[in-house]
């Protein structure tokens, strides 16, 4: 396992050039960036001596189709997933994630045979490319009802949708938070094979009941309840060997500067990983 | 377009082989029955012999798996599937058919999912031994709230869930009943090409509201309000080469015998034909 | 059944706008032109309204990708892919053609693998726009040694490749010219279903053995010794309702003028289908 | 990793019980057993009896469906197939392994696509049951000359022609002799993933050249030149978790008594571990 960070909880960073050199720093390995953003910017060629020369790899691009609405948009985001893709590829990047709203106002039967099929076509198109497709369930319980209908939000609905999609690059996006507010257990990602998680989130959660957390009040790991060494020692106890990448939402910017909050989160995971008595590769 | 009978409509027949000679008898040229009790009791020459000489097809055979409940009993199905399907296939059938409920007590995006992958797994075994599968989707109002939760029940969300179930020899089983409590239009129909219907059953409504009308109160083609002529004109039209079964379910048994029933059900698809202005080839 | 011109045989046409011109006035239906070209050049609205204002279609386009190399040249095409996709959904096209190589420098048993897996990926961006996919099987026996390995070149062939791929929206280019020297006759045309048949092309050969025959060795409609009356009625009778457009290859460029050829081309047309006893809709 | 048996190299066992207490006895984990015929015989329950009494699982089982050969011998096995597959479910088996021969007497590309399409439709009913389908390329070259023309037969051909069959559950059955004969590296094995490999199968070769060791001319593990200490270090090195089992196919049946040749498999397993430096669980 490889320790990252996405954007969430790092503060304000003016680039992601000036993120991968953040991350570089505070001893990050990987980074979720917009890699057709910074191909655009440094070309292919100097994106990966950037990436290179700082010993960070691109954890997870996002998937920039809008699936959960019409059919128009959906098509309408096809070209920039192919160029999102080359570029990803390009850069190394073998992960391309997109998150799953536990409700919706769309009828849940018909919107779920629409979001199989385009999704379906999204992985074909990523697989071309190299590259998986990971699925986030969400667990925090207020968005169950955000929106007028139940859809999926546990990791077993997630897995099962998986095969309905059936296509092989296809697995999940783990994150802490939501195992947490799903209830999940250590023994539920016990039952993981490593390639059904295609990237983890970390994060952590206030002394709230776990039915109340709030989606977008997240704590820096290591800062709240969640048994997060339990977490990262059933990871590395199925043999998962991917990327761990914090993902801090919160309702407004934090204060402290980018340069404090990556050594904030750098000491999180440090304390998380040796709780769960697991030794990092590569310092 | 050959016309057809299923068992509901014509009393009580005493065995599929009955069946077959009083539908010879009647005038129609198919019938939905099941090929594997059929080739079990006569041998597959033998059941051949016996449509041939009586100048009759399979129509269509059911579906015969559970895939509506759990997972176990979806397994439970599929070695009789292939039995069902290889007999199917030695008498010519090429037709296999399932209804859609248009409710469900599972939560309904999770059970797309997984229906959706039964019928894939349906579709495949089906398409090994030449057959096709038609979902029929199911219109009267009241079956939308017989259990907890909307599924789909329009043409169009059939249409969609089709291609989300992904393989190329699935279709629709058009029912002239749930196309009329649906308040679909003969524009409907013309808009379909011909292979996207798999199979065509045809049947008549009392002259109650359609959102009333019960799903198991049918009436013989040509008794009832619905635009029959209009459904066949359409059907016509597009260049739809199939069958047209008649599926009369009633709440009790009919009182005539099957012998009036068929001739009246004759009567009524000739009037229904005629009405249409289409001369059906093979008298 | 619509008749049309592809570009190959009304000699050198300065653009795709005088060639929808000429189509037009020639009474031709569809063009197979590039329709992302054109929408570059006109807009999309543009574009419509000269196609509309000629009352002419985009028949189809052709897959820009380049499926039959390395997966580097494959992938490179997929951005060009949905690009032209969404300009032929813009102009109405529902239609992607392309040929299949009978030999090939691959040792064939693992090029088939890839291919059939690029083709897969190309159905699915395709059918996100609604367009099929067809795939025109190639007769000429001198190609099936031109390179190293035979692939394949028969239309039942290609049948069971299109299943192979799996998807839907998967069907056959059904050229004549390939039609006649794979030796396939009227039977083998009457025996598909029309969704099987995506496009078709029409031209004709020279009084030479039909294994002799050369690939850019082609004569106009009715000006050979092709049984393209059979042709055209057997793909009424199974009652195909696409387009029917030219495609005369020819060592070097005609010398007549594009407006004589487009007077030759729908000369030749008439007498086929007049041979054929089909009177086509639209004059 | 656990260590497991084929009957290939245990001589002549009357029995598949048999088989399970001679494979217990000498400190193996796992066999490639029968799983239909052994609950035909002791019913489902007595079975798992049999096999948990003894400590040991089913390995694998085989494929039941002869997919080489025409569509009528590929469909007549589709009925076995989930028999077969109900029954490894049943006694918690979760792989079914067929052998790819490098050549074939039909048509290369046609043949491969009708054998996509095959194992398509066969991964597609095992993942119904849990199971997961291994593909054996096979390397011995005199194979790739034994019928008419060249199938596949490297690792990588292999792996290319899963994805084509499109099924998440469809991966590799690694046999030592076809990696080496094939002259395929540690280097190779340690760039795949272990969900790529559904089983492995062991074994050595003579001291010839790989070029011409024969298929059904192998030696125990440890007994020949084969680099097994690499190959399973590398197996181990990518967290491969499943069965290692031994398949020593030979010309004549063995002299020894299979007591004799299950402690000789055992002692060889053991040289070849304590070379990998693998300590296996379980004892």
């Amino acid at each position: 396992m490889r320790i990252g960070l996405t954007r969430a909880g790092v503060g304000e960073v003016e680039s992601d050039e000036r993120f991968i050199e953040l991350a570089a720093e505070g001893g990050f390995k990987a980074v979720d960036v917009d890699a057709k953003g910074l191909v655009e910017r440094l070309g292919a060629e100097g994106a990966v001596r950037k990436l290179e020369s700082h010993g960070v790899t691109v954890g997870s691009i996002g998937l920039p189709v809008e699936w959960r609405a019409g059919e128009e948009e959906f098509r309408a985001g096809l070209t920039d997933l192919t160029e999102a893709a080359a570029a990803a590829r390009a850069l190394g990047c073998t992960r391309c994630c997109t998150y799953i709203l536990p409700s919706t106002d769309w009828k849940p039967a018909p919107f779920m045979a629409a979001a199989t099929r385009r999704l379906r076509i999204c992985a074909g198109i990523l697989g071309a490319y190299g590259l998986s497709l990971g699925l986030e369930f969400v667990g925090p319980h207020h968005l169950r009802t955000a929106w007028k209908y139940p859809f999926i939000w546990t990791m077993d609905e997630t897995l099962d949708w998986i095969e309905a999609i059936g296509e092989p690059n296809v697995g999940l996006l783990l994150d802490s938070y939501h195992w947490y507010t799903n209830g999940h257990t250590v023994a539920d990602i016990e039952r993981l094979r490593p390639h059904q998680i295609v990237h983890v989130h970390l994060n952590d959660a206030p002394n709230v009941p776990a039915e109340s957390a709030l989606d977008n009040d997240r704590l820096h790991p290591g800062e709240g309840v969640i048994d997060l060494a339990g977490f990262v020692h059933g990871l590395h106890r199925i043999g998962y060997d991917g990327i761990v990448a914090q993902e801090v939402l919160t309702p407004s910017a934090p204060e402290e500067t980018p340069e404090r909050l990556v050594r904030r989160s750098k000491a999180g995971f440090d304390r998380v990983f040796a709780a769960a008595g697991i030794r990092l590769a590569g310092g």
